[in-house]
């Protein structure tokens, strides 16, 4: 009869939260995060267990711990800090605490006037053994063992009782049969830009500030203080690289291109170079640099965008034609969803034979945008890329530089997305774009926010891209403009808008039905007069103001939907980690009317206390109400603004950690 | 830089369904029944794929394999037999269906009417290429390449959309990238008795016709007849092993046992020996033998006790002290729950040094009894000894005795139990005996009913058991008794009362707000006058005959609750796997008022049309009734029983598998 090999370990140990796909993934978090572990530890029988949380991250060798704390129902929970960047590995380990056994039976002998003398001796066999593995306690254990036998009853029952005892003894315990997960789970902590930030694409072609030029890399420069006074983070730009000549597109996605049109910048490479190469008539390799620099300055990143694709001409179709999928007549597949034809877009084969040269060469790519000081990138279409492919690419670049921020652009189906995420993406796009009743937004966000996915997914919710012009803003009304907005920025601590097609309510599409802009970008040079920009542009630098200023709406994983009495009011709030910061929104769904109701506030999630009287300040319209309970009557007119964006000023219930 | 093994693997494969704890441990199921395998497969970019589900038994080297279809949202189902006892493994595979992606753009462009002569080539290189990996289907395949190779435009484009093409195709899919779970999934597959049967408990010493006389295991030959005609399928017996005499327990748990006091049947061993052992006032090994042969002739099965601990006479505490707990004075420590003292037991160290001696030798106990013929044991406190002490012993049972049944008797923490019924206890004791209001029935038996628990655990409900009379039955009334026999039987396919004390409505506990009877069998001979016992017997025999005729009644998976608008009345229906056979329950859980409401039934959940008008026969009242949709109006009064028990008769709204 073949035996087990742990036969004596009888504490079970399982059912960890947070982890992603039984541990297949990491979980994710941010520089300064607590990590909340929860784990069912139990044993067989009666006895007293304890539990501990290892930790420690990768570029430590040793392990720390931490104890856990029973929650009841054999649930334990532990917390570490993850104060630096990296990957932290974290695990549970439970065994039987002897002593603690030992020593709950006897303290009720004791009360019950029971003879306790040989309990005594039993107690004194566990110290004594305590004391001969122990280190640096070992004298003193090897004194209470000798006390717990001495002839004295009233002492060695003191001893046995001594405060000092069991501390001592849980420090020695005896774990040669704790029992550990059987290995251990990840978390993935990067800087606080992953967890939070706004978001400005602009096309830099379309900055020039005279009619008729082509906008460059110093035009975007020139623009740089204008995108810092809305109070953006990121500014990120469509592909700058040269645009393929051969099948270009033209004008409104042309089938043939004029001989002054541009292209679309996503159909990359021409002679002058490929994904490594800057458009000629953008500027040069030093003018990104000069750009990064500048942004720097204002408090802004460049993002750039990675499209793994090439067009006609780019040099790799020359240089690696084993690269792509070729036809039984030696030609190269253009990208096609038939019928549809996208003659200007050779597709990488991803999984060619000669797929590590590939891999290699488009990490290359990364890494030397990387060395140009690009620190965040936005993936075109990741999920027509196999998933082996991102998680080894974003794995080899954080291992050198594990502050760069990927987001995947898959508007796809939910688990292609979630995978995507899984795999390694920092942030995602949403469905956030389509998402507008109440019913909807609050299904959608409280999936995003809540376990398995806010372990995992990191929202960055766009109101609009060049690729979507939602049917909700091609009515241009800018109050739905605004409403979109205050949803977007206050929903989600990451959040983008494409402007200044936003800004100036760009709400006309090519033909009726269709999500695409009329005149896109994409294909050729807009110029925009940013003076026509009313209200919605302060609206913006307001909210993104707002947003630096309270934590609260710089994190996901703390909203709170609270209930309101009418369909057409959507009532939220989010607070910061330590509680201090609590901001409570209410917007107006509805562009068009007043809509007013009573709110069922979800105190305790606001860390409030069901009695007391709360101040809440509208920081939009700059107006302060003192409350007290949580059901409260609002009214919003679509005239005055789309929401309350209350700032909540406690008493808070009580200290957060 | 290092690249992945597997880069070329573009399908994810996971989420499996069923799985417990992650494949940790087998998902169970009974003979007969067809397991639905579901699982997320899902792949990057645009390409058809396929997946199929692999399963073997554990006798048979070979996989077989059958094909997922897709469900929607990247979910995929597949589903096996499982026809023999024992235990299977299964797992998925996907990959990408290279020639379903290009045949259907093949056909899409020849809609669109666009130039297919290039597609055609890239069709045929792909069945070239499966006729060069075919085996049987070589020629065949090489003869459709030729064809749409060949000059005639209409012949080539007629050899690809032949109806034979593809699944020719799919038959020799190329394969070599394909995804399969990382390691096999278990399901072990037990024998009916597993799934569904009634037990029924008593006490061997108690069954002597005449009055003062210790019974015997021919007294217990002699009430076969009885325990079968009440419709029983198990007739389980406490521990018949010689009873210790240090330290005997007196009548009603005395600390002090009289000369004539036959001690507790759990108190195991004496000098007369010990597990292996018969109690000499009870008989000898050959009547055991006897026993099971009569019984079976009644279609009866005999459930022995397995009590792992020993009485302080027990051979094992002299043979081998090493297997208990010494005190340092060398004595060995009883059983206790301080302040509680059980000096009549000795509690097995499952941990000490000499465990695989130890557990060698219960292993040797259980297979002692399976050679005379046991298939069937009720496990004592499980939870008190070490669950890799159990997964062991069990696995080592089925090994050669796959039909084995243990019965896990753990009255303890849910994780607890659930662990158990994991690591492989075939059916389990529940909470049922304190469920009594609606809300806890519903609760607790959707939550066994259904996924994860479902997979994993058998509940068999009992009202009472030797060591709880439950404070509802201590009012005495049969009426009480009969709705909690109504529920045990029908809420669960597995069930069981301790009798005599049961039809004899037997109800004074020890001290008032105490759960142990009075004048408990466990520590003394009673008798019983089986000619008092009224109508309820008769429910009990007509209940078991309903049970045994009616084969939704013997499986938990298809339990339905359907909702009523009276808090008092309780409705439910079960089916047949087939969906031929229905049952609904309608139970007054007030025993002393006529309730009457309308029961909002989930027609689907029985198989019904909405508009169908179906027939209900009560089975319990002899009437029958045309319904018409899923509202109807119910009432029963206590006078006249405690439930309808409704054969539902079709018509079906579709043949189930």
């Amino acid at each position: 009869m073949r035996h087990p090999r742990d036969g004596r370990r009888r504490v079970a140990v399982g059912s960890v939260a947070p982890q992603v796909d039984d541990g297949r993934f990491p979980v994710k978090r941010t520089v300064g995060d607590l990590v909340v572990v929860e784990a069912d530890v139990f044993a067989d029988g009666h006895d007293e267990i304890a539990a501990a949380l290892r930790y420690r991250h990768e570029a430590d060798p040793d392990w720390r711990e931490t104890p856990m704390r029973a929650l009841g129902n054999d649930r334990w929970s532990g917390t570490f800090a993850v104060p630096d960047i990296g990957t932290y590995r974290y695990s549970v380990v439970g065994w039987i605490d002897r002593f603690a056994s030992w020593h709950g039976a006897f303290a009720k002998k004791l009360e019950a006037g029971q003879d306790v003398r040989m309990e005594l001796k039993v107690g004194a066999r566990l110290v004594a053994r305590s004391a001969r593995r122990a280190d640096r306690d070992a004298t003193r254990l090897g004194s209470f063992a000798n006390r717990m036998r001495g002839r004295r009853l009233d002492d060695a029952i003191a001893a046995a009782m001594d405060p000092d005892l069991s501390p001592l003894m849980a420090e020695n315990a005896e774990r040669s049969n704790a029992t550990e997960l059987p290995w251990p789970l990840a978390v993935v902590v990067e800087r606080e830009r992953a967890r939070s930030g706004a978001w400005y694409e602009l096309f830099p072609r379309s900055t020039a500030t005279e009619p008729g030029r082509h906008g460059t890399l110093n035009d975007v420069i020139a623009r740089l203080p204008d995108v810092a006074a809305l109070g953006f983070d990121v500014l990120y730009l469509p592909p700058i690289h040269p645009i393929g000549r051969i099948n270009r597109k033209g004008r409104n996605n042309g089938q043939v291109a004029a001989p002054d049109d541009v292209g679309s910048p996503w159909a990359i490479g021409a002679e002058e170079g490929g994904h490594t190469s800057v458009h000629p008539e953008l500027g040069t390799l030093r003018d990104v640099e000069r750009l990064i620099a500048a942004a720097k300055e204002k408090g802004l990143e460049i993002a750039l965008d990675l499209a793994f694709q090439c067009a006609p001409d780019h040099p790799w179709v020359r240089e690696h034609p084993e690269w792509f999928y070729r036809l039984p007549d030696g030609s190269i597949r253009f990208a096609e969803n038939p019928p549809k034809r996208y003659e200007d877009i050779y597709p990488l084969q991803f999984d060619t034979p000669a797929w590590r040269a590939l891999w290699d060469a488009l990490l290359e790519v990364v890494t030397f945008w990387i060395d140009r000081g690009v620190r965040i990138f936005r993936v075109d279409n990741p999920h027509t890329k196999p998933f082996a492919f991102w998680e080894w690419l974003i794995a080899e670049v954080h291992r050198e530089h594990p502050d760069v921020v990927f987001l995947a652009e898959a508007f796809t189906r939910p688990k292609v997305m979630n995978r995507l995420a899984k795999l390694g993406f920092t942030q995602s796009y949403t469905y956030f774009t389509w998402r507008r009743t109440k019913a909807e937004l609050v299904d959608y966000f409280t999936e995003l926010t809540t376990p398995p996915t806010i372990d995992f997914f990191r929202a960055n919710a766009w109101p609009n891209t060049p690729d979507i012009l939602p049917d909700q803003l091609q009515t241009g009304d800018p109050r739905v403009f605004a409403i979109r907005l205050v949803l977007a920025s206050t929903l989600a601590a990451n959040y983008g808008i494409y402007g200044p097609a936003f800004e100036l309510c760009e709400h006309v599409p090519i033909l009726a039905g269709a999500e695409e802009y009329r005149d896109s970008e994409k294909y050729e040079i807009r110029r925009w007069d940013l003076a026509e920009a009313g209200p919605l542009r302060d609206l913006i630098a307001i909210v993104n103001r707002i947003r630096h200023e309270h934590r609260a709406l710089q994190r996901d994983d703390t909203l709170t939907f609270h209930a309101v009495d009418n369909p057409e009011l959507l009532a939220y709030s989010k607070r910061s980690a330590d509680g201090s910061d609590v901001v409570l929104v209410v917007v107006n769904l509805d562009a068009r009317w007043k809509q007013s109701g009573w709110i069922s506030l979800d105190l305790a999630a606001m860390g409030l206390d069901e009695a007391a009287t709360f101040t809440v300040r509208d920081l939009l319209a700059d107006r302060k109400y003192d409350w007290q309970g949580g059901s409260q009557f609002v009214e919003l007119r679509p005239d005055r603004g789309p929401a309350h964006l209350f700032s909540v000023e406690g008493p808070w219930r009580e200290a957060r950690p």
